[in-house]
C-alpha cells in the first residue's frame, strides 16, 4: 500500500504544517510595519535639505535609493533570519562548522535585495551579536565565519568597511549569533536605476537558480525536524541529510547583474525571490500578467520540505523559491543573452515566461497555479 | 565615622565592580576582532574594479571611507548595546515605555560615529530584531520604538530609508529586542572629509556635554543595580531615579557638525567618546600629548555610578563619557566659534584642552590622569 511506503509523508500529509505553526505571526508584526513606513516615508524630506532627493519609486522596493547628483545611492539592512540555528544544531550532530557559508547567506540576503534597483553593490559591513564573549571563543567557528564572509565579500566584488560584534548576554540567547549586513552601493550610471518604470508586457521572465531553501522558510524548516525520525541526518538525496541540504549557501546573484551591465543588458525589473516565496514575482505595483510556461527543476530539499509538511504546489510555490532565487525582467530581445550572462557567471538561468497585459496576476501553467493581487500585500 | 555615612558606597569601595566582571571579556573577541580586521583591509582593492577607491586612512576610524569621484560615501553600522534592557525594567516598575528614548540612543551610536569623518548623514535603516513576534504586539512600546526614531531622524535631518524587523525566537531572548542602525553618509566637498591628517600641536580640544551614560557602560551600571538596596528606583539626585537617569537619551551631535560646516569650520579630528571613556581622545594615531585643562560636570548619574562601584577617577575616565560625549579637535582660532556653534545648536560645549607635540599621551590635568599610548589600542 502507498501510504505505508513513507509513514512521514503520510502521517504529515494529514496536518500539514504551515508557516503560521512555525511560529511567526505576521499580524502582530504588520501594524508595526506600517507605522514605520509611515514615519519613514515622512523624513525624505531631509534630503532636500542636503540637496539630494528621494527616489520615491524605491519605497517599498528591496532597497532604498537616493538620487546623490551624478548617481544614485543605494542602501539596505538584512538579517539572516534563524539559519544560524541549522548550523548550531548540525556542528553538535558533525562537529563541523558551517559559518562559512552561513557568513554568504547573511551577505546574500543584503547583496540580493541590493541590486534590485540597480545598483553595484560597494561596502559591506558586518553585524555580528553574539549572546556572550564566548562566542567568539570558539575559534574555528570564528574563523569560519571571518573567512566565509570575506569570500563573499571577493565573489561580489565588494569592500568590507568594517562592522560590530557585540556581546549582547541578556537580549541575544547563550551559545547564539544574531547575523546581519548592510550594504551600500551606487547605482551608475543613473540609466541602471531599476525600480520598475521600464516593465512592460511583452518582457521575457527569466529565473535564476537557487541553490537550495537560501534563508527564506528556515522557521518552517525547523519545526519539520521534529517529525523526521531520523531528525537533521534524514537522507533527502542519496548522502546528504536534510541539515546538510538546508545549509547550502545562498546564491550570490550579484555577479550576475554586473555581468549584464558589461554585456549591456539592463533589466527592466528585479525580484529577489525570499520570503512569500514566488509570490514575490507580483512585487511591481502595476497591474501585469505574468505567465510562467517553464518551472525550474525544485531542489531536493525542497521537494522534501514541501512532501513532509504536506504542502500543496500553491503553498509551496508561495513560501518557498522551489529552485528560483532571483527574477529578472528583461527586454524579450535581451532573454536569451540574459541566460547565457548568467550560465558564463556560474548560475543556472532559463527562460521562464512572459509579462502581458492584464489584471495582476501570476500564472504558473505546468502547475496550473495562479496567484492574485491578495495574494501579496507589501506595501 | 566616614566609612558609616554611605555603607553601600563603603561595601562597594572594599570590592570594586569592574568590566570584566560585568561579563564582557575582550580576551575573547580581540583576536575574532583583529581577523575579521585583516580579512576586510584585504577587500579594499575590489573598490578599484569599479573605478573607486578606499580611504585607508578610515580603516580603524569609526566610519568606513570610500572615494567615489566627486565625494566620499562613509557607511557604518552600530548597535545599541543593553540599554535596552534597562528600558524593559523600568517598563516593568513604572508601566511607561522609554523606548522612544531607546530608539534615539540607537541612532545616536550610528550617527555620532559616522559624523567623525566629515560626513553628512543622509540615510539611516532600522535592524530591530525581536525575540518573538509578540514583541511587537505591545502597540505602546512598538509606536513609541517608532516615533522616537522619526524624530532622531527629524533631529539628524536624515532620511529614514526602511529597515529590517525580524522576529528571530531562538536566537533573540523572549521578550527582548536587539537594536542597531546602520547609516550612510555623504562627505561633499571632498574638503570635509576628517580622517586625521589636519591635526596638529597647537589644535585645540572642544568637548561637547553628553546627557548622562548615553549607552556605553550599561553592562557595568546593570550590573550595580544588584548591590543598591533600592535597585533602579535608588535616588540619584533629587526626585530623578538611577533607572531613569540611565535612560536619559544619548546627545546626537550631527547638528552641531552640520552646523560648524555652514560657519565654515572645518575640524581636524573628531571623536566620539563611547567604550573606553576618554582614552577614545587617543584615539588618533600619531604621537601628539592631549593636554586638558578644564573637564565638565559630570552627570549625576556617572558619579552616582563611579561613586557606588568603588572606581577611582583613573577608571571612571577610563570607562565612562563622564560628563563628555563628543571630542572636537579644531584650529586653535576656531576654538571660541566652535563652542558658540555648539551652544547654538543646543548642545553645551567647552574648551577643554590642547593638542601638543610629545609623546602620546592625555594629561587630565584637574584630576591629575595620565593615558599613554598602552591604554588604547583599537587598531
Amino acid at each position: 500500500m502507498e501510504s505505508s511506503r513513507d509513514s512521514v509523508a503520510s502521517n504529515t500529509a494529514q496536518t500539514p504544517l504551515s508557516y503560521d505553526q512555525a511560529g511567526v505571526v505576521y499580524d502582530l508584526i504588520d501594524p508595526l510595519k506600517v507605522a514605520a513606513q509611515r514615519a519613514a516615508a515622512a523624513t525624505a524630506g531631509h534630503l532636500r535639505t542636503h540637496g539630494y532627493t528621494e527616489v520615491t519609486a524605491s519605497r517599498g522596493e528591496s532597497a532604498y535609493v537616493v538620487d546623490v547628483g551624478p548617481f544614485y545611492l543605494a542602501s539596505i539592512v538584512e538579517c539572516l533570519g534563524s539559519k544560524a540555528l541549522v548550523a548550531d544544531e548540525m556542528a553538535r550532530l558533525t562537529g563541523r562548522s558551517a559559518y562559512e557559508g552561513i557568513a554568504q547567506d547573511t551577505i546574500a540576503m543584503a547583496i540580493n535585495d541590493l541590486i534590485t534597483v540597480g545598483a553595484t553593490p560597494l561596502v559591506v559591513q558586518a553585524y555580528w551579536a553574539a549572546g556572550g564573549s564566548d562566542w567568539f571563543g570558539d575559534s574555528a567557528r570564528a574563523q569560519a565565519l571571518v573567512a566565509g564572509w570575506k569570500k563573499a565579500c571577493d565573489t561580489c566584488g565588494v569592500a568590507w568597511g568594517g562592522g560590530e560584534t557585540p556581546a549582547l548576554a541578556g537580549i541575544v540567547e547563550p551559545g547564539r549569533i544574531d547575523l546581519a549586513a548592510s550594504c551600500t552601493g551606487l547605482i551608475q550610471p543613473k540609466e541602471r536605476l531599476s525600480v520598475g518604470d521600464r516593465l512592460a508586457p511583452g518582457d521575457a521572465i527569466v529565473l535564476l537558480d537557487s541553490s537550495g531553501i537560501h534563508a527564506n522558510g528556515l522557521s518552517l524548516a525547523r519545526k519539520l525536524v521534529e517529525r523526521l525520525p531520523e531528525g537533521w541526518l534524514t537522507e533527502v538525496a542519496p548522502g546528504v541529510c536534510y541539515g546538510e541540504a538546508l545549509l547550502a549557501p545562498t546564491v550570490l546573484y550579484s555577479p550576475v547583474t554586473e555581468a549584464l551591465w558589461r554585456a549591456g543588458i539592463v533589466p527592466h525589473y528585479c525580484a529577489n525571490i525570499t520570503g512569500h516565496g514566488w509570490r514575490k514575482l507580483l512585487r511591481h505595483p502595476t497591474a501585469c500578467t505574468y505567465r510562467v510556461h517553464t518551472v525550474p527543476d525544485v531542489p531536493p530539499v525542497l521537494r522534501f520540505i514541501q512532501q513532509h509538511c504536506g504542502l500543496d504546489d500553491r503553498e509551496a510555490y508561495s513560501t518557498l523559491n522551489m529552485g528560483a532565487g532571483f527574477a529578472l525582467f528583461v527586454a524579450a530581445a535581451d532573454a536569451q543573452r540574459t541566460v547565457e550572462v548568467a550560465r558564463a557567471s556560474g548560475v543556472g538561468a532559463r527562460i521562464a515566461g512572459t509579462v502581458e497585459a492584464g489584471p495582476k496576476q501570476l500564472l504558473i501553467e505546468p502547475l496550473g497555479l495562479r496567484f492574485g493581487d491578495d495574494d501579496l500585500q507589501l506595501r
